[in-house]
């Protein structure tokens, strides 16, 4: 089985590949495990491909149509569709952000189409496709209304993603992530960027800013938690999952000040006065308009299971990524 | 004030410019009466300029850009979208579908927004956003879930027109039409096309085949308050409308057999008698799969009004259209 991942060099992307590597296979449409024998990573520079020789990395632009071609051929069994520019980066360029996000998207399913052997294509999606007066628990058929030009974006490459299933061009899964906390790495244009931030910071020593409020109410899932989502999202059979391909993944609702608590309870006071809180109303304004909680029953009947605390979400992010707390 | 017509040359785009011509001005965003002083109608075939000075006809392709290029200028106030693959069509070829209800309704809002004036953008959407496990009552809120690629293409174009006014870039209104009964001329290649067959036809003294079961509801407004609503949508203010442009008409809701029954109580059995039933089930899907009825109380509290009963739409048609029943 081939397997594509774009965005592959990036930090879900570097991750998913080393977990499909170690898990070795992937169940095929039919129900089977079929061994991975090809393991392909696209990103705009070059993905680390862990000395694997199943590994093969490629460097180009998803929005061109002549990348995409070398990357899906007709024994191209699974796709998983990282690739996106972030929410702040989307709203500050908006050309950018509607060429990835919409149109590298677009070409991806057209690259698919034209190739016709209908692969499953797992496209991640986001909370910001939600927006406006939102119930308390957003429900599966609540309406999408985003209030961001990523949001539009994300729901519009949904809509194409569902179409392209329901005419059997691609079997297509739609996952609908939570804000993944805590990621690794450094600070990144997404208004989420700080829900990780107020976390690793401080836990490597470093200040952190937190631009909103602590009653501000996330809706988090872990990085280790995502991958298994991801993974368990390609295999899930396409009759379970119908004509309706969205699935809101598992989260867990927290608010930044419980959030802060948990960091407290883990590493202790000294670690959380390493953050400094600076309201910034424009990250206000994109993550007060996401839900902070939605209904997951969809999610939990189709087998995916998200986190149980953020204190257990701090915990494994200590042991995934071999911090030493300063 | 200059005005924009796309699909001039279609029934609703002619049925529009007449009754522009006929009112000579539209109210500006600033809520003054202007009068109309230009009136561009485009198609690909040359629309009727009713002898009047004041319309332009223009003959073109609106998916490409030199074509939009040449309609809108930095002098256009109003764009009335109407241009379209109607739903059978889009459903059978995908890529005219793709090509005219996504890539041009994108063309046409990004020449609005590198002209950079912002002028209203009144676009005309449809009851095939909706599908699937539907309320009884459709509310604004409900989730879009197209069940064809025609309601797809008009879904994205909408989240499109909504994120392009958020952004400044245009004004946009979105109307979601009723099913249009009944229409004058021809059959077209719409799933709906039969909801005005089985009326205009018997009436002109013609068979009509109906393709759906009696009891299948519909949500319809007749042609004459769709031109009222796309000119009242369009002087809407702004303020009152927010940040979510989507607006969706008042319709009646009434079955296949409600339908011919007003036709019997106006035109008697012997008219009646011209149908046909012979069930095609690509219709039956298509056209099951729409809401029959949705929450009005957005437009008539934005003032916005539809028709009362179905038997008076059929009288209007006769009378709008000149039948001489025989």
């Amino acid at each position: 089985m081939k397997v594509l991942v774009t965005g592959g060099a990036g930090f879900l992307g570097q991750r998913l590949a080393r977990a499909l590597l170690a898990r070795g296979a992937l169940k095929s449409e039919d129900g089977k495990r079929q061994p991975i024998t090809e393991l392909v990573l696209l990103d705009v520079e070059r993905p680390a491909d862990f000395g694997d020789s199943r590994v093969r990395t490629e460097v180009g632009d998803i929005a061109e149509r002549s990348v995409l071609k070398r990357v899906i051929d007709d024994k191209t069994d699974a796709i998983f569709h990282l690739a996106a520019i972030v929410s702040g980066q989307a709203e500050a360029d908006f050309d950018l952000g509607m060429r990835i996000n919409l149109d590298a998207s677009r070409l991806l399913l057209e690259t698919c189409r034209q190739r016709g052997h209908r692969p499953r294509v797992v496209f991640t999606s986001s909370v910001a496709v939600y927006g406006g007066d939102l119930p308390d628990v957003v429900q599966n058929d609540t309406a999408l209304n985003p209030q961001s030009s990523y949001g539009t974006q994300k729901a519009i490459a949904e809509l194409l993603l569902n179409d392209y299933t329901r005419r059997g061009f691609v079997g297509g899964r739609v996952l609908r992530l939570p804000t993944i906390s805590v990621r690794p790495g450094k600070p990144n244009a997404a208004a989420s960027s700080f829900a990780s931030g107020i976390i690793r910071e401080p836990l490597n020593g470093e200040e952190a800013i937190c631009p909103v409020t602590g009653s501000t109410r996330l809706w988090l899932l872990s990085p280790r938690k995502a991958i298994e989502c991801l993974i368990a999202g390609c295999e899930l059979d396409a009759a379970a999952l119908g004509n309706q391909r969205v699935v809101n993944l598992p989260g867990i609702s927290v608010s930044v000040d419980e959030m802060i608590a948990a960091l407290r309870e883990v590493a202790g006071e000294r670690v959380v006065e390493r953050i400094e809180w600076k309201p910034d109303p424009r990250v206000e304004t994109i993550v007060g308009s996401w839900p902070a909680r939605w209904d997951t029953s969809r999610a939990e009947h189709l087998g995916l299971s998200g986190d149980h605390t953020f204190t257990a979400v701090i915990c494994n992010y200590i042991e995934d990524e071999n911090v030493h707390v300063v």
